[in-house]
């Protein structure tokens, strides 16, 4: 099996998509990541019109935050969906690496987005 | 006059564009951040595509490693340049204000930047 | 009940320390708290002995790379721990909430660490 | 000469302390290190404790942010008064090398807190 399947959740239909956490908000994220990269084609406009660099720093900054709200949803939603759902394995030792996994897994990426 | 006028840098011609700091390397900021415009449309599509939410989190990592390079050589370029530049303000008391005008502004773009 | 409390672990001895994620790992938290504590003091040092900032500064890069690991390493066990206990608790609405507690608190904290 | 020197500054008494930035307001530094110290026993306090882990988070947060603003204020005396001293080096030559090596330093230091 592959442990990034996520656990608990009956594969149904083999054709159909997975169901990640945030599958149920994914116009949401896809409009603000479509507002994100206009805010960096914004930045990109800026350097091209030899705008102020403290003002391209503060947009810089502003992009930083929309990034961290964005990747603060997906963790949010990738505990409570994927490591909970490592948690209702039922088979007690399939739970606990399942859970190991997913909980080191989780922890990795945090790790990366605090740097 | 406007205090964030690039001070001790002659405005030989009123056309001209403004010579911040960066302008010399535009060509390189400019490709670096198509770049990580291309990497948020990736994330996009990684979204759209269902892809795991742990992979997306990898790409966000990397589009803030990215914003941060680019943010850190803007920061370098503007105290190369602009702060400097106040410090070779002939007059010492213009040049006192403008110095700590442009290291405050300066500081408070990187406290902005470390949130 | 207290929402606080680590669902699914029974209260079997009213005295006996609460069991959190990192109890088990204590001493080398309390070890890790201790190192940083005396490199805070000597940042403390650096200062009063008119250091040159720089290698001060590169001090407290370090002592903020130390605090982020341990932050990691408590994030990591709580949601191993209390976010997976709450995963276990038998009555499923009970449950949901525990969960989508343990989750919202969870996150809320690793967003205070992005800040 | 050691290029970590405050260039332009004469060096009149050499019994003197070296004049960093900070110097002004050592006290106030050595205060809120004090404070930050006694934080971080606090942190230490409530792992022995057995403190609830994401009361903890909160005070790993407050430290960061203290550390943060820290080292924003030594940035700030950085950049004004080493940077800006390497500018005033009467020599041409000697200043643009001066110039580039503080410039430089800072903003490595910069991209240390950042990470």
């Amino acid at each position: 099996m592959d442990p990034r399947e996520d656990s608990g959740i009956p594969a149904e239909d083999a054709d159909a998509a997975p169901h990640h956490g945030y599958s149920s908000n994914k116009e949401a994220y896809l409009r603000r990541l479509k507002r994100i990269e206009g805010q960096v084609r914004g930045i990109a406009r800026m350097v091209d019109e030899d705008k102020y660099c403290i003002d391209i720093l503060t947009q810089v900054a502003a992009v930083n935050k929309a990034l961290h709200a964005v990747s603060l949803g997906l963790v949010e939603e990738h505990i409570g969906h994927c490591v909970v759902g490592a948690a209702s394995e039922p088979d007690p030792t399939l739970r606990a690496d399942a859970i190991d996994f997913k909980v080191k897994e989780a922890t990795d990426a945090i790790g990366r987005l605090l740097r």
